[in-house]
């Protein structure tokens, strides 16, 4: 692929920016109820950041295909509000501390308050899209949402078992690349592209995702709690084994086996520590495994690109890959 | 109004067996999921029975306008699915242990599960009234589940506290009266009827379903819990204070309004007993009161369809606030 078709970072904040903005504006307008501790929790939520991929995904596809319709902003806005109910309703059920460094909203507002906000965001989402007066928007997001409720119920039968790539890949589809693919298909819905360029800039969304959430999984296991905002490891410790530890697990020795089987069944890590686990991961190259596994899923990506004509979009979607797969947290 | 236009219990059942009987094969076959628990959530609580009066609604509204669609089936289950959702998410809420004489499926699920099986169940609901291809119903579907959902965080945020009638009307329209009054609306969408007489029916739906609440919250205090199949006064347990209460705690002396603030801010009968509390509700009328009021609102609820064609389905309509009115469970 020609070097000079990609990016740059600061070139995909120039061509953003205003969207982005009209995003936050549109989100933090939406987010605002009649309910003061509605308005508290979304409000609470939007302060937190995040990194908005699902609406600049939605921007940058809707872009490659010329659309400057006010529907980008509005549906931007509707998939982080989707994906903001889905971390409240999964911070209940993780019964997480926290959550981007800070204290998680169940912390502050107990699990009662916040599986009502959840519900409320999803609601509001709903709301929002509804002004589209647009079926096929609607399709794609409340089937989008029963894949991502069906993915956490999965993931919770899963707990402290071993599983196996599929069931990983499966998960992590319904987790995250579900959404990173119903944005790149929004972007395509509002600007009434044909379903093969629907479908290709889905493509896009799916594989990227993939990668995201691989290098997610790679980052809970080797960063710093400074770096991630929350304690390392937490996905051993809630009994989850992903793509590095998969591997170990099927290329290990009898007594790496065990150490891994007995952190994911203890969900803790005081009979084997992370220090241990991490050796494990190195010596059979599962990091690297991993990580080449998403640059994989990067590259694919891109290529699922690769018929669009040359636009400035063009060229962001061309670099977010690489932005997704080097990040460090 | 003339006795001989209202029907009779057999006549309604007659009228909506067949109707009902489908409903329920829908609301079985919607509630499958290709995820085992999902399922096995669904099919507990669609065993566990319930009323089906919003079903009921929905179909005597229809068949008043004449509609003979499919659609009246398919709104039906959606109208029982939200209502069930609202149940599951509920009983996380109120931490119960039984719902309708069975353990609550938080109990036997855990709240994780069952906080993902009632978002699972919304967007199945979402799912099934999307196929219907018809803005004004999902306009309906989503503000309304949105009243509701912010009406649950209105009743959490004013638990153990003292509420005039005022804030106890919104919240007993928001949790119950504003899906009767949907259920009615949308029987009478399905029709493309006029916007005045889906105003109508959707006022009908708005009286009775205060007057059901009412009777509910009369029930909870003055029942026993076979009847019930859940403890007695577990509204006053959870610091709720219902129209019978509000009422006695308007009149009463100070010693009465004492009483009653002590079990609302306590949440339980230890210092102050349910006897005692009878007797006060008793001495100031209060359950008459209340009783009355209900009566009230299902006389007006008759009044809202006075002026549709004489059918079976309106003299069914005329039957249901009496029913309503003098159930015991």
């Amino acid at each position: 692929m020609d070097a000079i078709s990609i990016a740059t970072a600061g070139e995909v904040f120039d061509l953003l920016r205003d969207d982005l903005a009209a995003i936050e504006q549109e989100f933090a307008r939406q987010s605002a109820s009649n309910v003061a501790v509605i308005t508290d929790i979304a409000q609470y939520l939007i302060a937190g950041g995040g990194k908005r991929i699902r609406p600049l995904l939605l921007l940058l596809s809707a872009k490659a295909l010329g659309s400057t319709s006010h529907s980008r902003i509005r549906l931007g806005a509707v998939v982080e509000m989707l994906h903001t109910a889905t971390l409240v309703h999964d911070d209940i059920i993780d019964e997480a501390d926290t959550r981007r460094g800070r204290p998680s909203s169940n912390t502050t507002w107990g699990n009662s308050k916040c599986v009502l906000a959840g519900d409320w965001l999803y609601m509001q989402a709903f709301s929002a899209a509804l002004e589209e007066r647009n079926f096929h928007v609607l399709d794609l997001l409340i089937s989008l949402t029963q894949q991502m409720v069906e993915g956490e119920l999965l993931q919770i039968e899963k707990l402290g078992h071993l599983i196996n790539e599929e069931e990983y890949f499966d998960l992590i589809f319904r987790k995250t690349a579900c959404l990173f693919k119903v944005s790149m298909q929004l972007g395509a819905a509002v600007t009434h592209a044909t379903d093969e360029v629907e479908a290709q800039l889905g493509e896009y969304g799916r594989n990227l995702g993939l990668a995201f959430q691989i290098v997610d999984d790679v980052l809970d296991l080797t960063a710093t709690e400074e770096v991630l905002g929350k304690p390392v490891a937490s996905d051993l410790r809630e009994g989850k084994a992903t793509l590095a530890v998969i591997h170990a697990l099927e290329r290990g020795t009898g007594a790496d086996r065990e150490a891994i089987r007995t952190v994911l069944a203890d969900r803790s890590f005081q009979q084997v520590t992370h220090p241990q686990i991490l050796e494990i991961l190195k010596r059979h190259g599962s990091i690297e495994y991993a990580m080449d596994t998403a640059c994989a899923y990067a590259e694919a990506a891109r290529q699922s690109v690769a018929d669009l004509p040359e636009t400035e979009a063009k060229r962001a979607l061309l670099w977010v890959p690489g932005f997704v797969t080097s990040r460090d947290r």
